[in-house]
């Protein structure tokens, strides 16, 4: 997708150093877009774990990269094999709810096993790694072939009026490397010349709606809303909203679905007030060895000081204002997983299926 | 309650000066305690209207004072009836919405209508408006023994472990004179010597729950733990949360309950997790003339500009932060209603009713 009118991926290979990566750093948008340089695999955990880069897709993408340049360091070192295993644990070690990290890992080791630990592997981990990358940008853009003919019916019964689609969070193409998972259903129906709105919830607390889903949506020039994450509950009451579309971090077996802190709530006023509520996913985001999500899925908590400070821009700078006061505790928990009862449905690279055991079991036979 | 191991009222008069009303500037909590003087009616206008003093009680108790100090003024005037009842009009257009501040200019009015316009009506005015504080102490005071009760029983069948209590905005005692709303339960109970702890929603957009309601507590050393309005649901999936107390702005005689949006979602996912939740209230906030609070409640829409900016701390200067690209649209509902189906109780100065129409006529007869 675009920014400042020119189309990107959120990563690629240097064009100057095939053993440079480089992705959007995040943590700034949407004031200041800045390039983060990924040379080393202690780079890549770092861009993975402080959130340069984030959302599933993208981080699974750049722990493929960051194998790859662990095949590169691998071979100034006395055990390449042993080493490449502290990377794969150093990789996986850095965020623990998302399941595209360890599949995309794993996928890598797949793929080196067989290979000599010379200029051999490096090159077929680079191919592995770009291959990765390619099918999250086919697996999104069909996501959105899939979504886009939902929008189309709303639209079709609404005559032709305005579509409103709430989202929580950003399942962005900034969480992806194109299209994204949640918005691009959307992207196509605007391609398509259907009129569509989107309310974006800010997501706190990082703000990823405020910060990245604005900014994108703002870049592609969709019509979108800023809200406050109270506000969904108010407009589907008031039928101002006509349909959910969100990401996942993690759904299970039987259709529970993990994501961003405050997804749940959002799914619970949709049920209330008839609202059909989606989720675009990947299906490397299906995890088909659980179920029981709201048990078993690990929820992430992070540092305190992300709910008591909030970053903005104020006179130029990006800066952290406290909110409370200094003393004050604070709880951060970064997911809720949302039962498969409230989900109408999965949209997925192969097809929209039931949020069930069944439904996932007739898209994705195979797993089963 | 405490401030800095003082005990305080939210308005006071001045123990050197009976003629100077002073206020704590609610502006600036947490990061700065500051008394705001007020010793003209436009002073005290500009208190209500520039939210120096917020929370529905004590707007009121607020403008009974400024109507005493329109008595003083009126003693110079030439004509001091018709001067009085331009002052009335002034606090009434402070903040029109407010149901308590005409409730208490027309308290203040009837009182004074048969006394002479001399010392005596000053007089009157001030016995009147430290009445109608002293009302608003001994309600708050009410809910809480009646509030109190609940949390007993709670903490019984816990056998003496930890309540877990979550709030959402600031129905604190810094919204009413002493004691508050939906806090004054929790503050009973930590007198009570019961072990209690509450999870603060920060309350986006205006963050009164980080601000206000954690700094009340913080004050009070009632346990806390600040959490970001998403995560309420998360928190009542796995247990950690006993019950709910919000507040209410107002609240329909089928028990349909305004309050600060993002409450109905609260609401929601105590419902879907068996979490009771309770509303405290002063029968004041009892609308007896209406039903269907979704479709009827009149929902404030507020300046965008709450969104997309949040004020904080920051290098020692209080300062607010842009979280999205400038030319974001956003949109701003201050209240949302929550149906009555979904909550457990109200909690009012004579007792706990379902929230129904049969449930308050038991407790308001002579209102039906």
């Amino acid at each position: 997708m675009n920014i400042n009118g020119k189309h990107h991926h959120t990563i690629w290979v240097s064009e100057i150093n095939e053993k440079l990566i480089q992705v959007f750093d995040q943590r700034y948008f949407p004031h200041k877009v800045e390039v983060f340089d990924i040379s080393t695999t202690d780079e890549a955990a770092f861009a993975i774990k402080e959130m340069v880069v984030r959302g599933a897709p993208l981080i699974g993408v750049t722990a493929a990269y960051g194998m790859y340049l662990g095949c590169i360091e691998a071979l100034t070192q006395s055990n390449p094999d042993e080493y490449l295993k502290q990377v794969a644990s150093k990789l996986n070690a850095t965020r623990p709810t998302a399941v595209n990290l360890s599949w995309a890992v794993n996928e890598m080791e797949l793929a080196l096993k067989n290979a000599s630990d010379t200029d051999e592997r490096v090159r077929v981990a680079l191919k592995r790694a770009h291959e990765i990358k390619q099918e999250d940008i086919d697996i999104c853009f069909n996501i959105g072939q899939y979504g886009l003919k939902l929008i189309q019916e709303i639209s079709k019964k609404k005559n032709g009026k305005r579509v409103n689609i709430l989202t929580h969070c950003n399942a962005g193409w900034l969480a992806t490397i194109d299209w994204g998972t949640a918005t691009s259903p959307i992207y196509q129906a605007q391609q398509a010349g259907i009129d569509v709105h989107v309310w974006v919830d800010e997501t706190r607390p990082r703000n990823q709606g405020a910060n990245l889903t604005a900014f994108e949506l703002n870049q592609q020039g969709v019509q979108h809303t800023l809200i406050n994450d109270n506000t969904g509950g108010h407009l589907m009451q008031h039928g101002m909203v006509d349909m959910v579309i969100v990401g996942t971090d993690r759904t299970t077996r039987n259709g529970d679905v993990a994501n961003k802190i405050g997804t749940y709530l959002k799914a619970l006023a949709a049920h209330d007030n008839n609202v059909p509520f989606y989720v675009g996913l990947p299906s490397s985001t299906l995890d088909f060895d659980m179920v029981d999500g709201v048990k078993n899925i690990p929820i992430e908590t992070r540092d305190e000081n992300e709910v008591k400070y909030i970053q903005g821009k104020v006179d130029g700078e990006i800066k952290s204002v406290l909110i409370c006061p200094e003393t004050t505790p604070a709880a951060n928990y970064g997911f809720d997983v949302t039962p498969a009862k409230y989900v109408t449905g999965l949209i997925t690279e192969r097809g929209i299926c039931e949020a069930s055991e069944k439904g996932i079991q007739q898209l994705f036979p195979e797993k089963f």
